[in-house]
């Protein structure tokens, strides 16, 4: 009975569907007062971004960020090198920003060009500056329970499970996607508070028994319609990563990884895409640039203050 | 009925047992026979163990560690610093090993007394000499499917599960226990290699609901008797990983974190303790060791080689 469905959803919005602008707002309130008093205090928050060729999906990015940067305070540089800049100019560049003090954090911009491997631009940003949270020492450290910058994909998706308030000690997850930024990171946040995690992936055999079983189930896969209702236990939360683009009879349009009207019928909470994890992750990168700016002050005061040895 | 269990094992050894012993060997002729070139290239290969305070527990794992490394021809140091050697001084030592050419890989002996973090001299080890794979960044790397050196026991208890000859791509696998050195680091090895992995700890609602529906078992929590017969799937391969001392008849004895007798008629596989994956812990130090040996030179190589830039 679809129209059942849609016109209930329609005449009263329902409580199961998380808000990810409304806790990206909240978020961002908090990051723009810490800005303030960083700046206050001389340490100001710059990010700057680095986009190799060009590319249509990175300009959006780009130009989400630096809204967002702005909206909290954050000063934010976007840099264009053209798409056959050689790997040891680039990674010199980004030597360069790790040691200027005017800049807190770096972003690469991906895809990037098939020569400059994503992975060894990123392990060239140092820790401290690394507010994507993608370098494999702070993807070492999340295992060791100690979160600095988590990948901030990872970390918003957790924050929307958290928004529905249930305990995760002892909380069953099952998480369908094993990517080292994405999937990986929130079964060891999980398992830092508490929560029995399975990683599902495409070898699963049978990821629907795994999807039953679980109180909150995550995805992130980029399948659109892979999640169906039939998939969850009744009540459980649905976390939707996937932001996949789609023809509809209206032209393109984005969804997730799950069939939403399937899900949000059997689902006790689901998140929404457009709307859900996604504009939480770009308030997780603003998170992390203030992280990154009280890592370098406290790095900076054990280093120069009165209590440091010597 | 214990007594034809006990005569059935005495009087045919069974195939399900896992001989860490056998493994450990064939890793360490390998190792020897890697040794032996890279000292005949220049790099000879030497690790230095550091000890503070007296601890009867360390000095059993040096002694260990020593003869294994003198087993494939590598030299060992065992150093042993007072138990009140300050922070700042062991750090300084560390640091001084780090950047010395004749040190490969440098191990923290456990435990450390309390007002030395072990966590924060393991960060103090350079990640190239880091032959106990407990580096974050090292860890990370494993996140990133890229194994350089990884945790002994944890790459150990793997290697033992390899011997079971059983495909891994969608294996079904429990792991008890999320440590940030053994369970966590053994889910993502096992996720690299196509398994579905489900990670339980002590806040896991139903443990054995979800060790009986797994092809594997592994168990590193340190509670003899934890896994029983009930617990596992007629087949499953069970890999236990805890070494504890307990009392019995004949005095104190090394027993795992499950009841051999019974897992071992329900299982297809089991690890036995001792004689499983400890052995084997020892060997992947070994190898760690080489691949330290064999990054620092590759890394000396691209620094110094014709191939170079500039």
């Amino acid at each position: 009975m679809p129209s059942t469905a849609v016109l209930a959803r329609e005449s009263a919005p329902s409580h199961k569907v998380l808000d990810g602008r409304a806790l990206a707002q909240r978020i961002r309130a908090e990051v723009a007062a810490d800005v303030a008093a960083l700046t206050a205090s001389g340490w100001p928050v710059r990010l700057v971004s680095i986009s190799a060729g060009d590319t249509e999906a990175a300009r959006l990015y780009v130009r989400n960020q630096s809204r967002a940067a702005a909206s909290v305070g954050m000063d934010f540089e976007a840099r264009d090198y053209p798409g056959d800049i050689g790997s040891e100019e680039l990674t010199g560049i980004i030597q360069g920003l790790n040691t200027d003090p005017r800049v807190t954090g770096i972003i690469i911009q991906r895809p990037t060009p098939a020569h400059l491997p994503e992975r060894r631009l990123q392990r060239s940003v140092h820790p401290l500056k690394d507010v994507e949270g993608m370098h494999p020492a702070n993807i070492g450290n999340i295992v060791y329970n100690d979160l600095k910058m988590g990948p901030c994909t990872a970390v918003a998706a957790v924050e929307m499970l958290r928004e529905t308030r249930m305990s995760l000690k002892g909380l069953e997850v099952t998480v369908i996607g094993h990517s080292a930024i994405v999937g990986k990171p929130i079964a060891f946040l999980l398992m830092a508070e508490g929560a029995t995690v399975t990683v599902c992936h495409h070898m699963t055999r049978n990821l629907a028994m795994h999807s039953r079983s679980a109180d909150a189930v995550f995805v992130a896969v980029g399948k659109p319609g892979l999640v169906i209702g039939d998939m969850l236990k009744p009540g459980a939360a649905l976390i939707d990563i996937g932001i996949n683009q789609v023809d509809g009879p209206d032209g393109p349009r984005v969804v997730g990884d799950a069939d939403f009207d399937g899900c949000h019928e059997v689902a006790g909470w689901i998140t929404p895409v457009p709307g859900g994890v996604g504009p939480v992750t770009v308030a997780m990168l603003l998170r992390n640039a203030v992280t990154a700016a009280k890592l370098q002050r406290d790095h900076y005061a054990a280093t120069f203050g009165e209590t440091a040895p010597g």
